[in-house]
Formats: C-alpha cells, structure tokens, sequence
C-alpha cells in the first residue's frame, strides 16, 4: 500500500472535518447499564484513544471528562511506555532497513514526541482542561521537560547510523535558546536543523506550517526519509516521507 | 549504560534484523527483565494492536506468535465489543449531521466488517496461522457468520436515515448465494448493490479492486459519504469517501 495515498486521504479527510463540526463531543452513546461500572470506564477511554490514535477520531479540543482517570492510568503506567517504544521500533527499523545517503533526514516533532509535556499536562487534567498557550509557554520556558525515553534511545539508533536530525516544532523562534538548551540537557546532543516558526510565518494551522516546511527541506535537498511525531497533523499532506509513525498522544489534538 | 554496551546492543539487533526480515517478525525487541511476565506479554500485545491499528505496522502475514492469548482475550471480550462500537458511534454522527441526498451512498466491507468471522479465527489462532483460503471458503460456505452487533445497529441507523447500503467484499462472485442468504439470517436485510468480486477481475490487490469499485459508484452517480472497513485496504485511495471509519482488526491484514 501506498503511504502516499494514504496520506493524501487523510488530508481530505482533515480538511473536511472542519466542516463537519465536532462529533466527538456527544461521545458516549448510552451504554448497556451492564457495563456501567469504572472498569467500564477504562474500557470505554481505551476504546477513544484507539479511535483518536486510528484517525477515527479528529478535532477533539478536550479529552473526555469521564476519561481524566483513565487517561493518567495509561500515561504514568508502562502502557504508554509501550506504545512509544513499539512505534520508536517500527521506525527504527524502517530506518535500518535503507542504505543511508548523505542527505538522508529524518524529522522529529518536538513536545510530545522528543520531550515529554507530561510534567505539564499531569497538573492539567490530562487534557481534560482547554489549551491555555500563557501557561504552556511557561512550561516551555523553564526549559526542563525531560525526554520520552523511548524517543530519546530511537534518536541515538539513528544518529549511529548516519542520519541527519531535523527538529520541526511549532514553538516560536523566540523559544529557540531554551529549546536548544533543553534538548541537549535532555539527551539530544546533536542535530542538522531545528526548525521553529518565525513571527511573520502565517501558516493557518500545524498542518499547512508543516508540509511548507518539509518542502523547503525537500528544496534543499534532503529526502525525508521519515517523520515521527505524535500529531496526524505532523505527518499528513505533501511532501510525504517515505515513511510516517504516529506516536501515540491521548491527551491533545493539534490541527 | 555504556557506549561499549550500547554498541554491542546495536550490533546484536541488526544482526538479529536481516536474519527476520520483515519488521513485524522481529517484534518485540528484548525488553527489560522486571516487565518480563505474562502481564507484560498483554502490554506488548496491546502496543502491537495499537501500531496496526495506527498502520504504524502493515503488511503482516499472522499476528506475533506470543500474542494469541492476548488477541483471543482481546477479541472474546468486552474491549473488542467497545472498540467497534465506538468506531460505528463516530460513523453514525458523521452520518446525521448530513443532509441525506437521493445517491448518498456508505460503502461496508463485509468480512471482518458487517459479519464477523470470529468463529474462524478463533479455531486458527486468532490469526497466527497463516491465511488458508481453502479452509476459510469451507466457513464462508456454511453461510452461517454472525453479524457484528455494532456494526448491524449503526447499519440500522443508517438505513433509517436514508442511506443506500453497498456492500463491497473480495469475496468472489460465485459465493453471491450464499452471502445474500447470510446478510439476510444476520440481520441485514435491504442493501442497494452487493459487489463481490467477478472472475474476470484481474486487480493485483484488494485496495486496487476497492478502489475500483468506488470509482464504478462514482461514475453511477453516487455519492460515497463513507466507507466502513476493518482494513486500511478497504479505505484508501481515490475516489474516498468523505470520510473513512477503520473497525478494528487485529488478527490479520490484506494487501
């Protein structure tokens, strides 16, 4: 199967979908009183993350109420540790399966792929609570978010063999000292680019900031060989890498 | 951990790679001793049906041999039964929150998708055998699959709104009997076109044949609000629907 296509479905699908309003906010349908106890809870919150991290589900600006609990189950316990590091498996090897060329690069989003935003999301629901970009940006400036582990141990395997780091983030330049200074404090010691969004960027969204950014890169004369990140919005639309792995990330969607 | 051991840790691993092959077959890599229990062994399952689901994983042949308990836990119980539902939740309010016009279409697949197979898998596995089409002919000639009970209410809900039903399935023509006659025993029992697949049909896989076969309902007049599958093959690819729902299926995937 085609990626490309794959990615250019998507694509139509995501733009679609803002016409289309928000379908996930009647979720859930009544359920059977059977299965109305909080194991079924955890049942139902397992099944809207499938969903979200399916593409089933899109748009969402909050997670569920009923879902805070389960979520931080899932985030603080070894399960969310395992879904990065199966993704992180795929696409390593994916990356070892190639004769790596010079100009080979393989692109990274930032928070919530490379750094973890949990320190920050734990002391806000999860995702329960709507964005709030003044206490982010807070976050962001202390310069402390640590690695997700299992990212952090993909980056090393793929620096090892040969390919160039590109981080594309939707921080804004004026994060680039802090941001510089907590990849490195975090494990992430070198790179070819680190790409954050100039003021005068009008991009209407992480989509379209996001492909416009690959093609430059593309123009320079890279081949992306692959983008991990764990946005849809990071990955879909052209130029496509060859390959796209979608990390797991229950607690926000990005457009 | 050292760099010493670092490199070795690499070294052992791509060895171990080229003499697996495909990615899938190699899953998992060694994981760390404390999470080595049975317990674990569902973690990494789940992650694994997370990845295929996500299509971070594709291209499989059978499911991980250590995965068949996890994967007939999973299918036999309550979270196979949530996911689906939620999956056809999404479809229906993507459904009513449309204008039904007269050619307003919705595509479903039919294995795996408005009849469940589970009585086969479950004799093979659950999907670490690989696929046997003769024996799986001898289950789709007894005619007697039962309907996924959330996939036959969302398709309930759907004729109540108008939309014509196509069902679009590899099975190939000469089954046309005894699938009308299984549908109808199931529950399903008004449909617009039943396409199944003619002998002459020369599509070198199940996403060209699908692809196809929209393309024939676009020329007709249709309108293709949405298609419903348990495969990625069912769903991609021009012309798509407006929107695309992924049932999920993690006991085996087709080209």
């Amino acid at each position: 199967m085609s990626m490309k296509v794959f990615v250019l479905f998507v694509a139509t699908a995501l733009v679609a979908s803002q016409c289309q309003g928000a379908s996930f906010r009647s979720f859930p349908l009544k359920m059977k009183t059977e299965y109305g106890d909080e194991s079924y809870t955890e049942i139902r919150c397992a099944s809207w993350r499938l969903a979200a991290e399916a593409l089933n589900i899109f748009g969402w600006e909050t997670i569920p109420e009923e879902c805070v609990n389960a979520t931080a189950k899932y985030i603080e316990g070894k399960q969310y540790r395992s879904d990065s590091k199966t993704v992180n498996q795929q696409a390593h090897f994916f990356a070892r399966s190639l004769d790596v060329r010079e100009n080979d690069a393989i692109v990274f989003s930032i928070d919530g792929t490379v750094l973890s935003n949990v320190p920050y999301y734990s002391q806000h629901g999860y995702g329960v609570e709507k964005f709030n970009s003044t206490r982010y940006d807070e976050f962001v400036n202390k310069g402390d978010a640590p690695a997700l582990p299992e990212t952090l141990r993909n980056y090393r395997y793929l620096v090892n063999l040969g390919y160039k780091i590109v981080f594309l983030s939707g921080r804004h330049e004026s994060k680039r000292a802090v941001t510089e200074a907590n990849l490195k404090a975090a494990g992430y010691h070198t790179w070819e680019k680190l790409i954050l969004k100039d003021p005068s960027n009008n991009s209407p969204n992480a989509l379209e900031y996001k492909k416009a950014e690959r093609a430059k890169l593309v123009q320079q004369g890279y081949r992306i060989v692959a983008v991990i990140g764990d946005q849809w919005t990071d990955l879909l639309g052209k130029p496509e890498a060859l390959r796209s792995f979608k990390l797991p990330n229950p607690m926000y969607y990005i457009y």
